[in-house]
């Protein structure tokens, strides 16, 4: 049975990848940056992206796309924002596809839309098989998941552009070794950019919102 | 693309059920007491089973199966405790199967174990879909994940045997409302046993624990 079942995968990955190769051409024909998060259930992936959003919006027209099994709890925070906001319930699927942001382009007037922040399912393994065709993948870790996730689970750590280690205001209640995590970031992905920050008291974040405006102005100035 | 999809998904499905069966099987021959562990990553799964198997090995012969996408750090930690461990590595797996678990069965002299542990790989959606063939099934959610997460992600939430929430020590320092998580539990499994505890404290643990022998001495009576 393993083989075929290998296989099956296989098929459905290459029909991912053409269908996320068509997401990326419609975003660039209309100038939208677009930015995967993904982080375990928990990690803080809203909390992060509504302060995102509240420093980017006098810059840049935000739009955002909610991955979740059920209900519109993330999605409803980002409308409430005033920006554009689309859910994507997945049925019990650990990861958004290039089938679902494809239905969820359809819904957004991209014209409109500088950048476009999609929420992946809280998941820290299945999202890192599926490309979606945006331009960026960030992962956003956290203090209380502990300091051995990037060992324990090298694919999603692997092939991001940026890791986010969220909550470090609880450090002084973990033992959360910086440098151990940090060496298994390294390990995967020699240079990555990482920022440690807490959504809650803002600490870190200015550096990373720098950071993320000059990777969106590369992209709209190229 | 899409119906074909959910056809090879219910092939596996039943292929793994009939397979989980003989597990179960197998396990009932050796009147060995198999329990199921379930969580998101960091969730201290493997903290709350230290701390079980310290308490419940002056009574039972235990042994250890520990599930991760890589690495052994789990079972290297069973098996500093002096009790058989048994690591599968998925290789990117979001879940283990019956497969897996018939493997790692294979490796173990059931005869000698009463109760086997088995800490699944770090997951809040996949393995709802995967039965081991196990006795008993349980989550263990933590406080630092946020109280919002059975509304979240019902499946892993629904038939479960128990649900232990862990970190309680942090209670303080986070925006979470038991009465409002365990209403999300409850919705979807009325009446389900509920263990609030802290693995790093021990505070409530042992009300957990006994919960546990209660489980174990009914099966090995019947």
């Amino acid at each position: 049975m393993a083989p075929q079942r290998v296989e099956v995968v296989e098929n459905i990955l290459s029909a991912n990848e053409r269908l996320a190769q068509a997401n990326r051409n419609l975003l660039d024909q209309t100038r939208t940056y677009a930015i995967n998060f993904m982080a375990s259930p928990g990690a803080g992936k809203t909390s992060v992206i509504l302060r995102l959003v509240e420093a980017l919006k006098p810059y840049y027209r935000i739009a955002g796309v909610d991955g979740d099994i059920a209900t519109t709890l993330d999605s409803d925070r980002l409308a409430a924002m005033g920006i554009p906001a689309i859910q994507i319930n997945t049925g019990g699927t650990c990861h958004l596809d290039a089938v679902m942001l494809q239905g969820a382009l359809a819904k957004l007037n991209l014209e409109e839309v500088d950048v476009l922040i999609i929420e992946n399912v809280g998941n820290l393994i299945c999202p890192a098989n599926f490309k979606l065709g945006n331009h960026l993948d960030i992962l956003i870790a956290s203090v209380p998941e502990g300091d051995d996730k990037p060992y324990k689970y090298p694919p999603m750590y692997r092939g991001v552009d940026a890791v986010v280690l969220n909550k470090i205001d609880l450090l002084p209640h973990f033992d959360f070794d910086v440098e151990y995590f940090r060496k298994g970031v390294e390990a995967l992905n020699p240079g990555l950019a990482f920022f440690p920050l807490s959504a809650k008291t803002g600490e870190g974040l200015d550096t990373f919102i720098e950071w993320l405006r000059e990777q969106i102005d590369a992209y709209h100035l190229d």
